[in-house]
């Protein structure tokens, strides 16, 4: 049984999402906590930039919950780099735990069930669950350089440049609660297509709603909001698409990626990265949570294994998703 | 606090290890699982070697704890390699839930830390904790090109050609129970050099080491054995300095890196990467426990987190390291 039930309400203590250029444009803007214009904010590399929103995310998340660094014991984070870099080089700032995850763009539903896990069970009093994207950062490590200026496929998405963090624990107030998760399961349909992430992860994310669906004996109909992590626009649609193939018709249904870049001409088919949903969780759908606009919600982050060496030795891109059941207090 | 308590009794319930061609020149040999004998263990390239020594221990593992893929609701790893390729592709092959791990060289110990908490707290009913690494995929990925046949520095280890796995539950005869764990901190003593992975892990391995003492109100001679991951001959030694400095004797100590390839001239600072303390751990140590020839161990494996392009980019290397109590039944 891959669905997990949590019973001693382990509550999202406190959020903070940064974002950066694109996202300033957002019409989701006003609701980010912290934004920055420019690729770099102030430092000398992209990769230090993604670093400071990282911690810059964590701190927020920590101060929004009305708690000290002290009060953490363990943070669970990872990001799209090699060796998870902006994740392990803010963990050194902290004097927490560090338990490093990688399960691409789905690490902000993976850190977040991992963290449900611990406190649920009484292992961690407080624990961080955040992630983060830049896309030069991701442009540098995945695609080409940027100085090529290579033009886009329809299906290409834009990496987010933003970060996102929550604290989870038992005690206080909360921001909403942690119901019930759902692990995914690696799926892969054989896309090897680098520059469709969308097409990749949909089989992954529909086998993940739909077991939590079945494992929870609940109808799409009695969430408020399911919202996928980074399909974008072409992959949202393939996934209701085929959800209707499955008998699932999926009317309260959104995803972050095909969401945050609404009306960008430049990002036609919407945004991908781990930060891209981890903004819209932690800054917007949580703040709608807090108000009761929404009471229940099923926040799936889908993330696509892309491995620049394995797509070179000719392997397919394989998807994973984790699902997140989400409530208001 | 960092420190872990499990109150349930959560097992090892099966375990396996994979080694390649210098780990069957082991004096520990006679205790690995699978070996074989050149880089390619029949596949085209190295990744895909790795990656079937990979699912090699975990259908082992599987096995060796009398279950089928079917009884297992979980994958818990992680490997060395740029997006955890060995792992998640791996996982691709399962039909469980992947929760994805990186924390370099401590992925072992990782790995079985959280599916001690899933296990412990009810929350899975097995679980697998895997890691590997290879040499040449290592060296690939994080050194120069073999064919340019560098020479290694005094202090350079030799990564291990090998992978782990232990299947955790809690029902079953099981071969030694989980007992506590302390979630490991990023330490960074400003450490540059790429080729000193056993200094750049020692002050994590040690802080650490002395903070599951501490929490858990225990000494050094309480254990039959403190085993570090993959220190090294070197980082063993600076260790053992180190706690000497702090007040600490280890008598019953030894790291997994430093005694795989004793006795090997290729080899003078000895192995490191995740797969040399996961085949110790679960070909050897766990042998010993099943035995009773050792009662209670306290298993330390480190992780060096090193990224070429943060080493380019000038910074130091951090280490993260992870402890878990193994005592027999």
């Amino acid at each position: 049984m891959r669905t997990i039930f949590f019973h001693n309400e382990p509550k999202i203590l406190g959020s903070f999402g940064v974002g950066g250029k694109d996202e300033s444009k957002s019409p989701y803007c006003k609701h980010f906590d912290t934004l920055f214009n420019d690729d770099y904010w102030g430092e000398d590399t992209f990769e230090l930039c993604e670093r400071k929103m990282y911690i810059n995310a964590v701190q927020g998340a920590i101060g929004s919950a009305g708690l000290n660094k002290s009060d953490i014991d363990i943070l669970f984070g990872g990001d799209l780099l090699n060796q998870i870099i902006s994740a392990s080089y803010s963990a050194r700032e902290m004097e927490t735990g560090f338990l490093g995850l990688y399960g691409a763009c789905s690490a902000m539903a993976e850190s977040l069930l991992i963290s449900g896990v611990f406190i649920d069970g009484g292992y961690a009093k407080n624990c961080i669950a955040a992630t983060s994207s830049h896309f030069a950062t991701a442009q540098r490590q995945f695609r080409t350089p940027l100085g090529l200026g290579s033009t886009d496929t329809p299906t290409a998405q834009i990496t987010a440049t933003a970060a996102g963090a929550c604290v989870v624990g038992l005690s206080g107030a909360g921001i909403a609660k942690v119901s019930s998760a759902t692990v995914g399961r690696v799926v892969d349909f054989g896309i090897t297509d680098a520059t469709n992430m969308g097409a990749a992860m949909v089989p992954a994310a529909l086998e993940t709603v739909i077991t939590h669906l079945e494992n929870t004996n609940t109808k799409p109909e009695n969430y408020d909001l399911i919202v996928t992590g980074d399909l974008g626009i072409f992959g949202r649609d393939l996934f209701l698409d085929n959800a209707k193939k499955l008998g699932y018709v999926f009317e309260n249904y959104t995803d972050c990626g095909a969401e945050i870049y609404k009306g960008n001409k430049n990002a036609p088919c919407g945004a991908s990265g781990c930060g891209c949903s981890a903004l819209m969780l932690c800054s917007y759908y949580l703040d709608l949570l807090k108000k009761r606009e929404l009471k229940k919600i099923l926040f799936c982050a889908t993330g696509a294994l892309m491995s620049p060496l394995s797509t070179f030795q000719g392997e397919s891109i394989p998807g994973v998703a984790h699902a997140v059941c989400l409530e208001a207090i």
